[in-house]
């Protein structure tokens, strides 16, 4: 009788506890802060502009970055240590982790949600691992001339389970067809001087790679790519006078609205506007400090951006209807990276220094909320899943 | 002792059923098929490609439309007989229904998830609602002159929690303002006679009204509504030969790709092109019928079209590069929608007189799955949730 008991007590303990850690709730409002020098997550709601769980031992998250399975459940983080790991949001825990190179920095997924492709300084080179198992299915050293392996930056996922990237040493942009997993093929474009990041346009037809080594930005049109890459903005870079350049901007930063990029100026206080018809110099907006993330609001009626070094505790707002900036304003120490509300109401910034993430109303500017956070930087919502170009 | 007994086994048991019922999942790959004649709709998984559940007792169907909570995890449901019905996609089941009009037709959820508007024939106007609990929260009667009620059509969520819509005898466009949910406030502008019904542009920033009674559409600018309605494209329409239409196009099937809005000509076998950045004509593309939905791919490489009865077994799919037809098939009988996977992979579409759903691969067109379901029309996906327009 007893030994009944206590097994039903035990039975009725388990149950609940498996009931406690199950509560059905939707996923396309959650998302993550990476908390970078601890190697913390932490997971928030953005319907509650609350968190709800914190996530430890991810390794060093310096630069961190995530993309998300295909149905908002499972972010893979991707640290700067090679460390790729996926968690789970609705159980808040770590599902699989693995160190997968020396030396990292991002990572993409694969238009069918099936493949998740880490982009790695050294070795260099991409690597592709199954987003059920995180299995490594197959990898592309990124050896540009026999022996001589090259930094991958700027790597995107575009349509048909293809990534672009660029080779920092190689200068070439390479597109890697993983439509079969296990054996992908590459094709490979010259692209100029030290690519330095990259990214791909909201519609996954264009690639575009900044330069180091010279101005300019190379651009690869992906529905034509056997016309290679052709250079657009010629005098796009630090220019003639070689300007003091405190941290290159991020080329992920670039956004497209109303048919116009805006982007970061390199070492000046501009943030230059794009006609994407043309890919000509349209105008500049004068800002107040070094651009490093030029981010549109996702109906393009604004643009925020934020700076580097000394210039990194403020913020200016771009209206593009005006041409100009309407609010600016310093709201905390270490503006690191800025995440739009799907649908735009709001925006969270990391305060790195302050140790807190910041949330605005886009409308009326007021602060609606805040987060403490252990030197939050990169912040990713749910919805990226559902795009192209991450 | 046996009371104890009892007592553990039915806590038991109602926790095993609590645990059953909640199978963990993310939301983002969820979605629903309407099953028109029937009242039913058939819940899918959009990453197996499969259904998973089906929900009876929503009434009349007939035209029936879908918007979603923020989380993903509820579906508000608008029924042809005023029937607004909450479904929760987890546990497979109706939350809450309500009759809340004799005559409706769609409807539309606020940028913050907080407040759903229906839209109503009879008696005319629109109605806002509790996202939570369907409480009904205010009325906009469509009373365009004094005694006088319009029925609402094209009604859209727009930036700020406000919407768009037309009034079908007032000949106007309205503007209401929910921001104080009980207490909305309205803007009027004349738009041309009979509007039929209408769209915002991807970004939010155009609310656009196909006329009835006269050619061209009606535009307002929602970041510069004071400037109020313009005609565009003053031949788009019927036109001097007031042409047979066996169905009037749906507006909301409004593409826009690569800076050209992709527009289903009315009466006519073909698909007009149009510069958004001019809003004028630029080309026009032959197809096999009278276009009812003309929808982009999410990359815009790809236009799909379905045709009014007869041809409404075909689909012609419009490339954006060659700007012309360059597939064309016979799926099935009575192709009424299409719905595409977020990131463009699949093409899932309503063959209604053949009681199934068929999916496709759009890269290659081969079909890659089908679903059975009764009469089926709309098919909606969460990833509507963050979408503004819809």
């Amino acid at each position: 009788m007893k030994t009944m008991r206590l097994f039903l007590c035990l039975l009725l303990a388990l149950l609940l506890n498996a009931c406690a850690g199950s509560q059905l709730r939707g996923t396309g409002d959650l998302g993550l802060v990476i908390e970078r020098a601890s190697g913390h997550v932490t997971l928030v709601n953005t319907s509650a502009r609350q968190p709800y769980a914190r996530i430890e031992g991810l390794g060093d998250l310096s630069h961190a970055s995530a993309v998300y399975s295909r149905d908002g459940r499972y972010a893979f983080i991707f640290g700067r240590d090679g460390g790729l790991t996926k968690i789970d949001l609705l159980e808040a825990k770590i599902v699989k982790r693995v160190i997968q190179s020396g030396n990292a920095i991002g990572g993409s997924i694969s238009q069918d949600g099936r493949i998740v492709v880490a982009q790695n300084y050294a070795p260099g080179g991409i690597k592709a691992f199954d987003a059920e198992t995180l299995e490594l299915l197959s990898e592309v050293p990124a050896e540009y001339a026999p022996g001589k392996f090259s930094k991958v930056v700027g790597l995107a996922d575009v349509p048909g389970n293809k990534f672009a990237y660029a080779l920092f040493e190689g200068g070439e942009i390479w597109v890697t067809d993983f439509s079969n997993p296990r054996q992908p093929t590459t094709q490979r474009y010259p692209a100029g001087k030290q690519p330095y990041d990259g990214l791909v346009t909201p519609d996954g037809r264009y690639f575009l790679a900044g330069l180091f080594g010279e101005d300019g930005i190379a651009m690869l049109d992906l529905w034509q790519p056997e016309k290679g890459a052709r250079k657009i903005l010629e005098n796009y870079g630090r220019g003639e006078e070689k300007l003091p350049v405190f941290k290159m901007p991020h080329l992920r930063g670039w956004s497209v609205a109303q048919g116009k990029a805006y982007l970061p100026a390199i070492g000046r206080h501009e943030v230059l506007v794009v006609d994407v018809a043309t890919w000509k110099e349209v105008g500049r907006i004068p800002v107040r400090g070094q651009p490093v993330f030029v981010m549109a609001r996702p109906d393009g009626r604004q643009v925020w951006v934020n700076f580097a070094f000394p210039d990194n505790g403020k913020m200016d707002v771009i209206d593009t209807l005006a041409g100009k900036v309407v609010h600016a304003f310093e709201p905390g120490k270490g503006i690191l990276h800025m995440e739009f509300a799907p649908r735009g109401e709001n925006v969270w910034l990391s305060a790195r220094d302050d140790n807190k993430v910041l949330i605005y109303n886009t409308m009326n500017f007021s602060q609606q909320g805040e987060i403490a956070a252990d030197s939050p930087s990169g912040i990713f919502f749910t919805t990226r899943a559902a795009r192209i170009g991450f």
